[in-house]
């Protein structure tokens, strides 16, 4: 008998016959004889529906109006499921973020949870009924509504499993968990049945399908397990946990890789202490985030070669930005907006030798070239043509057994 | 420079566009100085939508979620009007109910405003902003949410005129105002410049269109001066005011009628002390309104008739109900559900005499047989065949100069 925090996504509460199908899965789990606390999302489609309609008044519609709007949404939803609850006989009430409160910080649009008043939560809980809370939002110490930013209801739920010691804290979503790799791309991925909070936040792009990084962030820094898993289907879905919690018997975990990635390499640059700063400043001035940096020793320790990866978006920006930095003297500024980054994870790699080689080894029997690579304990990375980016990915998922 | 409490109902704010627009509006009254605080109701067709979905998930939808439900429509309205005011580079924000409190005591889903705590909406004023308020709701001593039953967004405007020591409340709707007939049934009608709540209240589903009579109450209570007026038009509308500010030329003010009405009749019952009672008492247990009621005295002081109105939806219940009840010993019972009401009211009949013998006449030249006659002090009625009710309207409308 468990203590359970159960998020639906907005695909799993879409409609009332999808809430309804919800209310009942949390009915089997009641009839089990666990305690469940219910975290939802706005219905699929409002949100989005709530934004376009504050950008029809204002492009740069007023944040503090834009949380109170917004969070009307997963109201809605709170509403119905807990009357859909109701109508299965279950006892239930849904509780406002103002009526707990949850108490956010930072700023509008983006806050983050930072206390749950939990003494209604319990007091509902110890009478047996499912408390159903509204996800992505809470109120600041100012009483007005505040939101969390993408991703948000599973922060709420993965802090509402933390505030209420759940045992663990269920994602229900449209996808039936993570997988070794995009099964769209390679038809051989696997569903993965447990991952460590670490392998999920180096998975990136693929764990991102599934939960957004500051939520598995969360989970992990407040020891909050999570299962993810499917409304839509009874399959086990995936567990996400801490990483002695799983016998790895692969090596690797998953095959990532991200799409929308530009390269720039600073040719004969001149190599001087304070260099690499001089280049990445100006970048992070400008709010551009720069993932891969490679940097070779010079021969001669006067010249040196940088190369780093950016969004695709941020390249124009970021060449006009290296021109004009008077700081830098190369020799040349060479870019290319057609790589992908192909990256394998897994806590496994540490005790396994040749790991990168088989990797690198895959890549080059398919005639693939290597432009970048980096490393990291649990994940490697590479940077090739975009074009490869299906076959490496394949290549690479055989090698480990993954198929 | 008065200060106003604005009201938009659901069509004034039906889409982003009138937002808009209904924003502008009140810019011109800040531009004329004046001190404003706003009130909205849910966008045209976002209640009726949110009802429609709690009813698919459960026909006896609980009321405490049902009206947390609902409450987000006002706040949807009130975030995007605080936006578009914004826009307009006017000072603005939106108040949830909870963030005041606008207390309300009752039974969820039909709840009244008990308190407003005006602290912050007085803070707000004094800075200059346009306070933004969600009509329809308040919270409960339990900090729930409640709604106020139909109309509920005017009440919430005539409380809030109230409590900030309004000059005057405005309704904004898609009426330009009240009007001395139905001008679907009579193109004649003419919109009345000042009506006193005493003849609003009496003009019913005249009224009705414009504002429910609760809210009338309400101001006529709080002595809250009330102009309805039309959003999508320049036009002055319908002052609804005490009636010393009133100088009456016109003997009438309107004519009302209802369509909705079934007559009983009880001829022969036996007439003794507590009779009267004993027929309506049922009635009432059973929630069926009794509108007009007249008993003829009998001449040998033994039987008597007695004849009354009710909703036509509720006859058939009625004539059981009557049938079944053993104290009532009468020779026949009589039913009619083809029957409307016709009335003329005005606070200027009191002092010109003649006035029924007026609207008598005026019925008898067309051959309209009256049926059943009740006056009050400001209101003459009379039941007619409905077949007639247009020439009837018509016929009084031109007696009485409205034309």
């Amino acid at each position: 008998m468990s203590k359970i925090v159960v998020k639906f996504g907005g695909t799993s509460v879409a409609n009332t016959e999808r809430i309804i199908n919800a209310a009942k899965l949390i009915k089997q789990k009641i009839d089990e004889g666990h305690t469940i606390a219910v975290v939802v999302s706005a219905m699929a489609g409002v949100t989005n529906d709530l934004i376009k309609k504050s950008k029809e008044i204002d492009q740069e519609f007023n944040a503090e109006e834009y949380d109170a709007l917004l969070a009307s949404g997963e109201q809605v939803t709170s509403t119905l499921f807990a009357g859909a609850l109701r109508k299965l006989a279950i006892k239930s009430r849904s509780f406002q973020s103002w009526q707990l409160p949850i108490v956010t910080e930072g700023s509008h649009k983006n806050s983050r949870i930072v206390y749950v008043e939990t003494s209604k939560l319990n007091a509902s809980l110890d009478k047996g009924e499912v408390p159903v809370i509204p996800g992505f939002q809470g109120v600041t110490k100012d009483f007005r509504l505040s939101t969390l930013g993408r991703g948000g209801s599973d922060a709420s739920a993965v802090a509402l499993a933390k505030c209420i010691n759940a045992d663990y804290c269920e994602i229900y979503t449209d996808v039936e968990g993570v997988y070794t790799t995009n099964p769209d791309i390679n038809p051989k991925a696997k569903k993965i049945d447990k991952i460590s909070y670490e392998e999920m936040l180096e998975m990136a792009t693929l764990g991102a399908k599934v939960m957004q990084s500051n939520s598995v962030q969360q989970a992990m820094m407040n020891d909050v397990e999570i299962h993810v898993r499917s409304t839509f289907s009874n399959k086990e879905g995936t567990q996400i946990t801490n990483d002695q919690k799983i016998s790895y018997d692969k090596v690797i975990t998953g095959v990532a890789y991200s799409k929308d990635d530009a390269k720039i390499t600073l040719q004969g640059v001149e190599d001087r202490p304070g260099i690499a700063a001089s280049i990445f400043q100006p970048l992070y001035e400008n709010n551009i985030s720069v993932d891969m940096i490679v940097q070779n020793i010079s021969s001669d320790h006067k010249k040196t070669d940088v190369t780093f990866t950016i969004k695709r978006e941020d390249l124009k920006k970021s060449v006009e930005l290296i021109k004009n930095n008077k700081e830098i003297k190369c020799e040349k500024i060479d870019y290319d907006d057609k790589v992908s980054k192909v990256s394998i994870v897994g806590a496994g790699m540490i005790t396994h030798p040749g790991v990168a080689y088989k990797m690198f080894n895959s890549l080059a029997k398919e005639k693939i070239n290597i432009m970048v690579i980096s490393t990291s304990e649990i994940k490697i990375s590479v940077l090739i043509n975009e074009e490869q980016i299906q076959k490496a990915v394949a290549a690479i998922h055989s090698a480990f057994d993954l198929d």
